[in-house]
C-alpha cells in the first residue's frame, strides 16, 4: 500500500489554522489526488474551531491510483465535495438520493484527517469527480460544493421558462444568477443595500432585476416589482411574478412575507442559508396554504446530478467569481477574514504552491 | 330564462343563522341542482358572520338545465364545491391549476347569494360534478370540499408505498385516513389524546399506529414510534418512518419539531390546517434543510382531480363518517354549536327536507 505524507492545514479551539502532516495509506479502491486548488466555504468556517483537516471542494490531478480502481489513471483532473462515501445499498442510496445515506461519510463528520486545504486527498475513487477539459481547475474547485449545492435546486424545480428569485448575492446567490442565466432563466436579485446592484447587473451575472429590499414594505416591494423597475435599461411594461425564489443569505431572512406578492401560486421557495441549529423558518402560513407554495429544503447534490452539473457549467462556461489566496497558514486566515467580514466577490478559492490557472 | 325562488340560510352580523328566499334566473350554460344534503364545513363557521348564503360542500339532482348545457340531463346526481368558475384562458386554468386563477369565482369570495344550505344552486355546468351511482348523495356532499382538499395532496405527494402521518383526526383527518389507507399506504395517526385511539384503530378507519402526542418529547415519540409501538396487537418489530406528514388539526402545532425524528430524509409535510392570517408556520429550520424536506401548502382541488377523487372514492367505498343535521336554522346552528365544541364525529352533513339516504 503506497503511503503518502501530506502537508495539512487544521483547525484548532483558538480558531488559528495549523499546518501539519498527515500520513495516508492508499487503498485499493482510492485514487490519490495532488490537490492544485480548494474553495473555502461558510462550512468550512464552521468548522475552524474543530481539531480537523479543513476544506471540502478540492481540486487537483490523480497522483496515484489504486490497484483495483478503474475509470481513473495518473494524470486526471479530479475533483470532490462534501461526500466521500455512502453505502451504496439503502433505499436512499438505491434511489439516486444518497447524500441522505444514514451512513455517509461527510465532511465534518468523518475522515476528519483529511480535506482539501491540504497537498494531498486520497478518497475512493467512485466519488471523485472527472473534471472537463473546458473548465479551468480554480473555476471547478468551488462548484465541488457551491456549485452543487445551488445546481441542484435549479435542477430538479426549475425550468429554463422561470422567473428566479435570488435573495443575496454572495457565494452561493452568485453561482444562482451564474447557473439560472446560463439556463435562460429571467432572474431577479434581492439584496440588503444597492451596493451590488450595478455588478448584478452587468456581465458575468447579467441579471434582469436587482432590488434592495432592507426598510422596504412588501407593498413597495411589490409596486417596484410589478410595475417593471429594478432593470438595466428602460422600465419594462410588465413583469412576470417569480416562480422560485433561491434564499441565500448569510443568515435567515426576518421576514420571507415581504416576497409573497411578487411569488407566483404554486411557486417554490429554495432556502440555502446555512444556520444556527434552533432556528426556525418562519412562513406566513395562510398565504402559502392558500398560494399553494413548496417550501423545500436541499444541501450538496448526489453524484449524478454533481456530474450533470459538471457538464453544465463546462459548456455554458459558468464561471464563478473568485477571490485567491495561497494555500498557506496565513492564505487561509487571511480568506476567513475575507469571508466573515463579507467582502468575498464572491468565493475565495486557495491556490496550492506552485499551481496555475492553466491547468 | 327560468326563474326560481329559492329558500336560503345566510350568516349574519351577530353569528344567527338567518333563513330567507333568493330568486335564480338560470343561465343558458348553468343547471340548477335541487340540493339534497350540504356538508358543513369549518370554513362555513369562519363566514357565519357574513350576510351571504353557506354552504359549498352541496349535493342533490339535477332539476333545471340551460339551453346550452351538454352533457347533464334533468334528474342527474350533482354536486360542487369550492369553485365556481374560472377563467379558463389564464397560464393557471390551461396547465391544470385553475384553483389559482387570479379571475375565479370562490366560495365566500364571489356569488354571496347562493350556497349550499339552500333548496337550490345554479351553477355553470361545467363546474358541477357528477357522482357516481355507487356513492350515496349524502356521503359525496363532505367530499365537495373536504374530500378534494385532502385528496389532492395525496394524489400528488403520496405512493401506496408511502408511511403517511396524519396529525389530528377530525373532519379533514378522518377523510385523509380513509383515502391513504385504501391508497394502500401505512396510516400513524397523531392526536392529542387517547380518546380516539380506539376508533382510529378500528374500522372504518384502519390506522395501522396511533399517538397521543400531548406532553410528548420529541425523544419520548420517537422512541416509542420506532419501537413499533402505537398499534392494535403486539408491537412491531420495525416501523418505517413516514414519508409524508398531513397536518389537519384545528389550529396549527406548537411544534412540527416533534415530529421531525420520525420523518424520514425527503419527507413532504402538507398542511391543511386553516389558521388566522398573520400565523407563522415554524419550521425547524436546519433539519428542514439538511433532511431535503419539502413543506407544500394546498388547498382544494382542480377539477380533473375532484373527478379523480370522486371516482376514487366510489369505487373504494370511501365514506365520509358523518353526523346528520336537518337544514333548518335550528339544524343548522346544532351543527355549529357540535363543530365549535369539537364534537364532530367526523364531518356534518345537513340534510333537505325530504331528502333521503337512498338517494
Amino acid at each position: 500500500m503506497p503511503s503518502t505524507t501530506a502537508t495539512v492545514f487544521k483547525g484548532s479551539s483558538s480558531g488559528k489554522i495549523v499546518k501539519t502532516q498527515e500520513k495516508y495509506d492508499l487503498k485499493p479502491h482510492e485514487i490519490l489526488i495532488k490537490i492544485k486548488f480548494c474553495g473555502l466555504c461558510g462550512t468550512d468556517e464552521h468548522y475552524k474551531k474543530a481539531d480537523m483537516v479543513l476544506g471540502h471542494e478540492g481540486a487537483g490531478i490523480v497522483e496515484d491510483v489504486g490497484s483495483s480502481v478503474t475509470g481513473w489513471k495518473k494524470g486526471d483532473r479530479a475533483g470532490w465535495g462534501y461526500t466521500h462515501s455512502t453505502c451504496g445499498t439503502c433505499q436512499k442510496c438505491l434511489s439516486g438520493a444518497e447524500i441522505f445515506c444514514q451512513d455517509r461519510a461527510f465532511y465534518g463528520e468523518t475522515d476528519q484527517n483529511m480535506g482539501g486545504f491540504a497537498s494531498h486527498f486520497p478518497i475512493d475513487a467512485r466519488y471523485a469527480f472527472h473534471i472537463p477539459a473546458e473548465l479551468p481547475l480554480h473555476l471547478a474547485a468551488p462548484l465541488m460544493c457551491g456549485g452543487a449545492t445551488v445546481f441542484s435546486p435549479l435542477y430538479n424545480h426549475v425550468r429554463p421558462t422561470s422567473h428566479v428569485g435570488i435573495i443575496g448575492l454572495g457565494g452561493l446567490g452568485h453561482l444562482a444568477v451564474l447557473f439560472a442565466k446560463k439556463m435562460g432563466c429571467e432572474v431577479t436579485v434581492f439584496s440588503g443595500s444597492d451596493s451590488k446592484k450595478e455588478e448584478a447587473l452587468s456581465a458575468p451575472f447579467n441579471a434582469d432585476a436587482f432590488f434592495a429590499v432592507k426598510g422596504k414594505s412588501a407593498d413597495e416591494l411589490t409596486k417596484m416589482f410589478l410595475e417593471g423597475a429594478g432593470g438595466k435599461g428602460e422600465q419594462k411594461e410588465t413583469r412576470r411574478k417569480l416562480d422560485c425564489l433561491i434564499v441565500s443569505t448569510s443568515v435567515l431572512p426576518d421576514d420571507l412575507g415581504i416576497y409573497f406578492d411578487i411569488l407566483e401560486p404554486q411557486g417554490v421557495i429554495l432556502p440555502l442559508t446555512v444556520a444556527g441549529p434552533d432556528e426556525k423558518l418562519q412562513v406566513p402560513y395562510m398565504r402559502f396554504l392558500q398560494g399553494g407554495i413548496k417550501v423545500i429544503g436541499s444541501c450538496i447534490a448526489p453524484r449524478y446530478e454533481h456530474n450533470l452539473m459538471l457538464n453544465f457549467a463546462a459548456r455554458n462556461k459558468v464561471h464563478p467569481v473568485v477571490m485567491k489566496f495561497p494555500m498557506t497558514v496565513e492564505g487561509i486566515e487571511e480568506g476567513f477574514k475575507t469571508l466573515e467580514e463579507g467582502k468575498m466577490r464572491y468565493r475565495g478559492v486557495l491556490v496550492a504552491e506552485g499551481a496555475n490557472e492553466d491547468e
